[in-house]
């Protein structure tokens, strides 16, 4: 038996079991220090109200013979995947039924629709880039240019003619720099990938944050994407649900290659290898849709964006310069006085017991770079931002 | 863009895809016929009361911010992987609970596991099987090659030693047949694939149904199997999770290959594309392994074990050849009068309006034989047993 030697390239440890290593260490040396965690993107509000209903109430179905639901369809119930044509459509966005593929989270669905793809095809990654579009392209041991994300450009580079790529990731807003793509921008690269034969892999977890109804929450509100493109999304970060896991990716019909439509292929690979969401969990994601649950999700979205408003608040009056935390639940900050993103990690953790993401740990681009998210409660937010001055000031 | 062109090689539509169209097409001709399905193996009875009230109490942390989960590992909670580590203690099997991975169930993980596998390996399923390990591999365009399941061997086949393969598909008690391996039989497995530097794929979807402890339920219980042995573990069938989603792998850290610990590359292959199973689910599979849930779940597979005692009985008496129903909740049974599989499929639906699975869906092997589940309730069971009586007779 040979194994897939391609694992052996990728990194021993991911970017976030790192962070989580360096803090508990810290945390152990200072027993007594009151960290503040403003690292990773996991929410810290509880779900809302009508989710919660919901989700009772389909507990109490799964207990009684009559209401209980075994098997489900392996892309999703019906009443879910309306409720998502639905929300699209508001958007003016039309989809088929069958175009949705409901999932349990976006990193599921981002690593697992490689299963479409030849090896031999070439990735196109911006840098810096949420860690996952790599990593999962080397495992497949596919070849990956990376395109530079940087100050020059907003951290939104724009497609280069002489560069030939097959797929290519895209995510707006950003993760990790909070960058939104514009409308124009946008149709620059759907007209390249469809020049190209090429495939947009569009990550939209954080459509959710957009509050500006000129900046684009799908791929799918441009013209000719629906002969290029792929779309990730997720309730994470719209709803809260990180632990509760639900998402869904569009595959349009029209998305074909050598005479072979994707959707049909993945729906291949989905009802092979996977076994559909909870019911439960599908219950509490079409409660996420109801006009209760849309109030209700957007009270805590404009609560984590407050937040956001907090920490950019405090950076303008330091003069530190800033993308994000607009139109997205992170801010990513330049380090001061040409400091390296970890020594800027260290530097926080133990002067400010603040912890934050190096944008080095996100790519090359990333060095001198530092995420911070705004998923943390309004008081502890307040905190670190006071803590944040602190440390800056004294430099 | 180039597709995966291994796609094309695997049949357009999935055995039970097929057979529920079928059903759909002949209950809209018949809108009046009562039919009954003992054909997928979906469960009928619903969750038991520790897993609901499990799930309540979760879903109510999962409402306040005290008590919100966020992110888990994806590997699984420590409470689940801690109960599921005591149930093995109980066979005497020692893990440690980093070789067991939390996982939204078996199908995944079969389909899943192949990442860590290069495709040049040679895979050895039996034949009939579950179609997922074979479809799976037909993806990745590996070579397959088929060991006779039969009535010579009883639907149990051993290992050949002129045959060279890297990857075993085993299921034990077995889908589609019910027939289950002894331990001296297992044991000729693993040194199998000890010998050959292979590795077993161990699907023991249905361990809880082995009722006689001479039986093994877990390859680990064999000598040698931790060298050699991956194992797939479900709730679906045991607690009646196929809509509520949890599974379990054991990847024993004495697997390896060149030097790479298995296990590794599995918590890198999962914590690159998974994000861990619900909270609430896993606090609703933890109440499946305490002192009252383990009550509750053996009174319904008692029940579903006296529905296939229902159906074994009637075939005895009426003289059929079959295998399972015994610690399985599976029926594999000689089509009458050397009938095509199929054939009877057809007969049984329109003359006794009772639905099974064609054995030739499940390979070669399969033509001429018939499978039925004990997963209905007890009085369709025995209106399906009296229907097919009739049918019988009537040949």
């Amino acid at each position: 038996m040979n194994i897939n030697h391609n694992f052996q390239n990728v990194a021993d440890s991911y970017l976030f079991s790192t962070i989580a290593k360096k803090v508990a260490e810290y945390q152990q040396e200072n027993p007594k220090a009151d960290i503040i965690r403003l690292g990773i993107g996991d929410v810290t509000m509880p779900l809302v109200p009508a989710v919660i209903e919901a989700l009772h109430g389909a507990v109490d179905e799964m207990g009684k013979k009559e209401t209980f639901h075994g098997y489900g369809p392996e892309q999703g119930y019906g009443f879910l995947k309306e409720a998502l044509k639905g929300y699209y459509a508001q958007r003016g966005i039309e989809l088929d039924g069958d175009e949705i593929f409901v999932s349990d989270g976006a990193k599921s669905d981002v690593g697992n629709i490689l299963n479409l793809f030849s090896q031999d095809n070439t990735v196109l990654v911006p840098d810096p880039v949420y860690p996952v579009y790599v990593d999962t392209n080397i495992m497949d041991g596919r070849k990956i240019l990376y395109m530079n994300a940087n100050a020059d450009n907003g951290f939104l580079p724009l497609p280069d003619p002489a560069v030939k790529a097959d797929l290519i990731y895209l995510c707006s807003p950003n993760n990790p720099t909070g960058a939104v793509y514009s409308h124009a921008q946008l149709k620059q690269w759907v007209d390249y990938a469809n020049e190209n034969h090429a495939v947009i892999l569009f990550d939209a977890a954080y459509e959710a944050f957009v509050g500006d109804k000129s900046l684009p929450r799908s791929i799918f509100e441009i013209d000719g994407a629906r002969t290029c493109a792929i779309e990730f999304c997720s309730l994470s970060k719209t709803a809260g649900f990180t632990g509760t896991r639900c998402g869904y990716t569009v595959v349009p019909f029209d998305l074909e290659s050598d005479g072979v439509k994707l959707n049909k292929m993945w729906l291949r690979r989905q009802t092979t290898k996977f076994n559909g969401v909870p019911y439960i969990v599908q219950k509490g994601a079409a409660a996420v849709f109801s006009d209760e649950g849309q109030k209700q999700i957007h009270q805590v979205i404009g609560y984590y964006k407050q937040n956001a408003k907090v920490i950019a608040d405090a950076l303008k009056e330091l003069g530190v310069w800033f993308t994000g935390g607009e139109h997205s639940p992170y801010i990513w900050l330049q380090c001061p006085n040409g400091m390296a993103s970890w020594d800027f990690f260290d530097l926080l953790l133990k002067e400010g017991n603040v912890v934050g993401t190096p944008g080095a740990g996100f790519g090359k681009n990333g060095e001198g770079f530092f995420r911070l998210t705004a998923f943390n409660d309004l008081e502890n937010t307040r905190k670190a931002v006071e803590r944040i001055k602190k440390v800056l000031s004294s430099l």
